[in-house]
């Protein structure tokens, strides 16, 4: 495996990496929290007026494309709905064009917050659970009875999908496990196990459906990075030539893994979030960027 | 590894087995939800007719031993409160007499139900969090922010003890993830990835500890079945002869791998639980019993 090549404060490098791409997926390496990185506006109108296709690829799965929109034009950055790509879309996409459900069994019960089931339903999708009040409440001696002998569930559900949801509970987590259990497919927005947020970590989506990994030996297809449904949604949507994208993001086992698993041209990895330089260096390192830079900005020390 | 003895309806295998062993571990197989198995009292006490130790050995975390007391008696079987071991209680010793916490660092963040905390605090240990209603709500916005800059965390905490808190949710879960990525102790009560109740099974204290696990890539020691830790506690406790204690239960990675690990003179499977026959005859058994039978009652048919 060739060295990561470092090209901040290098212009010349710069150029040849800005060169060498049509396309840039970006994770959400454009902020963290409710802040916008410095100069970042600037840098993606720099790869704009350079005719460079952006794409933004996450995989919170707590927002909408229209949440999204919303979100980055409201930093600053401003976007088309259709520059959007979120876990939550590629799901649901998944969902309702690739997965054969039997007949009787196209419900969806959902671990989710709006996001997702706004997504869902603009697949067309009858989601069960999900954001809505009827699950958010602590277990009840009754629900143990309905689950068992089954009259809490709803017999059309054929897949449950779980996403990030912070008003996760026992109900939610042992509905979920009855489904799976009575054959739903097992589906998830994206596995990260933690979230970045004010320059810290929460619980990711991941800490959601873990749980039910454990308790039924299953893993859940997800459709979020790295898993390669995202990445074929993304090319037939787009029509991208891999060759000429480029990956960009902080995390090694999403974001890089994404880029490399997907074999696209290249990947570039920022050291403002989750892994820093040591993690690409390390023996056991899950993936190893093509390229890494301080911050996202340094791009705009290109000299052409 | 020698094959398991199957002693159901077999009165001269069965005088055997009762006169290898002075002491019977109990796993809670002894009834499924609220209701007791058939013959369970007459079996439990033609045992103490033959002057045999019994003790009550419990994963469950979310009552105490007084609860257990309560519990057991209400369902006819006679018992006294030195006669329950249960995982809160091994956990509590653990944290009160073998564990050196720093100074100022004598606080547990609980994650668990009543039972824990009666425990923990019949230590003298000061419970922060377990079942109060502090965090039995939704994470709010400002949450985030305290949690980040740790004025939302106790400075006195040393120790994080997750068992099943069937109010889970992402704020405990959130204040775990910081205390234990601030050096807190990471334990867990038991792992048991589910909990048998109405035939069926719904989350176990497993599934509050994996999403803990999933992001500081830490495991929690584990003061519960298979662990050692309780075995010790136990033979401590009741001064018993390893070589003439059986224990018996249901769980195949719980109870069987408990007294096999915990070298005990024989271990017996119960087939009204958890795993069946084929899950020991399986060639990647995670443990295999010395003897089983289809029910406990099964030993009343002793001739002797």
């Amino acid at each position: 495996m060739s060295q990561p090549q470092f090209i901040s404060g290098n212009p010349a490098a710069i150029d040849k990496f800005l060169e060498g791409f049509d396309t840039f997926l970006f994770d959400c390496v454009l902020w963290s929290g409710d802040s916008v990185y410095e100069n970042i506006p600037e840098t993606l109108n720099m790869l704009k007026a350079k005719g460079k296709k952006i794409v933004f690829v996450t995989n919170n799965s707590t927002k909408s494309r229209n949440d999204y929109q919303k979100k980055l034009t409201k930093m600053g950055i401003q976007c088309e709905l259709d520059e959007v790509f979120c876990s939550s879309y590629s799901a649901s996409i998944y969902i309702s064009r690739m997965l054969q459900l039997p007949e009787g069994k196209h419900k969806v019960f959902a671990i989710g917050e709006s996001g997702m089931k706004e997504e869902l339903e603009s697949e067309g999708l009858v989601v069960v659970g999900g954001p809505a009040d009827t699950y958010n409440r602590n277990i009840e001696p009754e629900d143990y009875q309905a689950m068992a002998d089954k009259t809490a569930l709803d017999p059309e559900v054929g897949v449950v999908l779980v996403g990030l949801d912070r008003k996760i509970n026992y109900l939610k987590l042992s509905m979920a496990f009855h489904y799976i259990r009575n054959g739903a497919k097992f589906l998830a927005t994206n596995i990260d196990s933690t979230l970045p947020s004010h320059h810290t970590f929460f619980p990711g989506a991941g800490a959601c459906s873990i749980p039910l990994v454990h308790m039924t030996g299953e893993t859940p297809l997800a459709l979020g990075k790295p898993g390669q449904a995202m990445m074929d949604a993304i090319e037939g949507k787009f029509q991208l030539d891999r060759d000429r994208t480029c990956m960009v993001g902080d995390r090694l086992n999403t974001d890089i893994k994404f880029g490399i698993d997907g074999k696209l041209g290249g990947t570039l990895m920022v050291l403002t979030g989750v892994n820093q330089k040591a993690d690409f260096e390390a023996k056991d390192a899950v993936a190893v960027p093509a390229f890494y830079a301080n911050k996202l900005s340094d791009l705009l020390a290109a000299s052409k």
